[in-house]
């Protein structure tokens, strides 16, 4: 066992669907991150023993519900039943943000707990127990914020049964803007505004689309990144829950950024830039709309973070 | 104007869809192929002064209605409109045969116009007269046919408006195994079988095979390749119209093919292999099939053909 069985790690935000990648392509953000201290022993049990934070308020307690705690359980259950684990989590995410709240704990906790049993499992069993909190959190399977969450970068999760994902390379200049307005939307009733049929002339659009999205990032061609940020699938739905979501579009439209859209169910939205100037701008502008609305909100940038979630230290006695 | 106005141009056969990408993804074919003979006059018209081979009785004279005649009057539009041309056309591919047949001659003639007039248009130009020829011939714009014939290897189409294509790397060692049963299918007919919605599940698990499709053709992963040929779209009415598609289906899963499906609508079908021995092994397979229910047939193999049209000499006065 490394660090005598206590770690700490950080998991960071993600942007699910990229637009044309819905439930199946996300990327990994430098901030925000929640921070998870993982302390084993020998009392089979899992505790969340604290949360702090400015978000602590907003998540259970109880290791059944919360995603750190149903994670950590299936990774046990897995690789040392016997087990037990203490959990404390600073909850720095908002929740129902469109970020990948409930991925970033849950993402650090697999990764902690990996790192304390010397990489015992692979990236893709780390990822199916990843999955399943993601659907104790919001009922469904998707993986687009836990994957990236815990390798980095852009993933693709090219099939979910079997499962099976590709990391997928990042382009060094491309760099996100995102804007997260002070409201909260539920994944699951953002789930329940998808069409359950959608016309086959956009599902071809939207193939077409990913095609070109995972071809710009393989060649680092940012036009063709920027023009495959569409979609047909969750937007026109999802976005009329989004006050001001006309004049981002219009925003992005108008550049810097190379496009952009809703990060996961919102509503949060997203634009991916060629480099940190392009960036900065984009980030000023989404954010103005928000507030321009008088609607508390907060802005990131950063270059897409190709680490995913890491070893931070080690948890105070 | 280059080789005195007259040349000579094999365009080959394709295989559309590759199964996980309904209308946007095709690969070229070393045969079966069309040839045109082009030569250019000042008459002004376009004529097609015969078709010759085993299959020129099933196509038209009428330049209006054939695709070589409307690929022509497409470029000479954009580039000439005062030329003329004549066309002699060698038929040696059957049509409705899933194989691209209306595309492979409207490639041809494409890539000769633009070889005799210097390479006057780009390759995005030239598509676009290729999908004029594919509407007059099929009723709907589809470049996933006309894209690799034209220009070889693996073309991703990944939007049609406005109109924007990907050329993708094909691994050294991918070949393709193709069996084409003497049968009949309808390009228009094959796509009013289409359903005109999809399940959302549906479309999302084809997406995320296309995006592992392309990106397997990046990273030259064979097995990431085989385990994204699978079509929830088209397949499913369509194998209906091919006999013995179920033994097809399970030849193909036993192996040595990474994988395989119908080919465009069929009732050809195609799998892609690793290597000549794989592929081998896999037309006998496929063809195997038809001879046992009786369906004379016709196998091909060969390696991804990275070409497209091909100038192959100098009409005959």
């Amino acid at each position: 066992m490394n660090h005598n069985g206590r770690v700490k790690v950080r998991g960071p935000a993600t942007v699910g669907n990229v637009s044309c990648g819905f439930d199946v392509l996300g990327f990994a953000l430098q901030d925000p991150a929640d921070t998870v201290e993982l302390i084993l022993n020998d009392s089979g049990q899992i505790t969340i023993s604290g949360i702090r934070g400015p978000h602590a308020s907003e998540v259970p307690l109880d290791p059944e519900r919360n995603t750190c705690g149903v994670a950590a359980r299936a990774f046990l259950q897995k690789v040392s039943p016997e087990s037990g684990l203490e959990i404390r989590l600073q909850k720095d995410m908002p929740v129902k943000s469109g970020l990948g709240s409930s991925a970033a704990g849950a993402a650090a906790t697999l990764a902690g707990l990996n790192e304390l049993f010397e990489g015992i499992l692979e990236e893709r069993e780390l990822l199916a127990c990843g999955l399943q909190a993601e659907k104790a959190a919001c009922g469904s399977i998707h993986g687009d914020n836990i994957a990236p969450a815990l390798l980095g970068g852009f993933v693709l999760i090219s099939s979910y049964q079997p499962l099976h994902f590709v990391r997928l390379p990042t382009p060094e200049e491309l760099w996100y803007a995102v804007a997260h307005p002070r409201l909260a939307v539920q994944t699951r009733q953002a789930r329940q505004i998808l069409p359950r049929q959608i016309p086959l002339t956009d599902a071809r659009r939207q193939w077409g689309n990913l095609g070109g999205m995972v071809s710009g990032l393989f060649m680092g061609d940012y036009d063709l990144i920027g023009r495959s940020i569409e979609d047909r699938v969750a937007e026109p739905g999802r976005s009329r829950l989004i006050p001001g979501f006309e004049q981002i579009r219009e925003k992005i439209r108008k550049g810097p950024a190379l496009g952009g859209g809703i990060s996961g169910s919102g509503p949060a939205v997203f634009a991916l830039c060629r480099g940190a100037d392009a960036a900065r701008q984009a980030v000023t502008d989404l954010t103005a709309v928000f507030t321009g609305l008088g609607i508390a909100n907060h802005g990131y940038t950063g270059p897409v973070n190709t680490t995913g979630a890491t070893v931070s230290g080690v948890p105070p006695e």
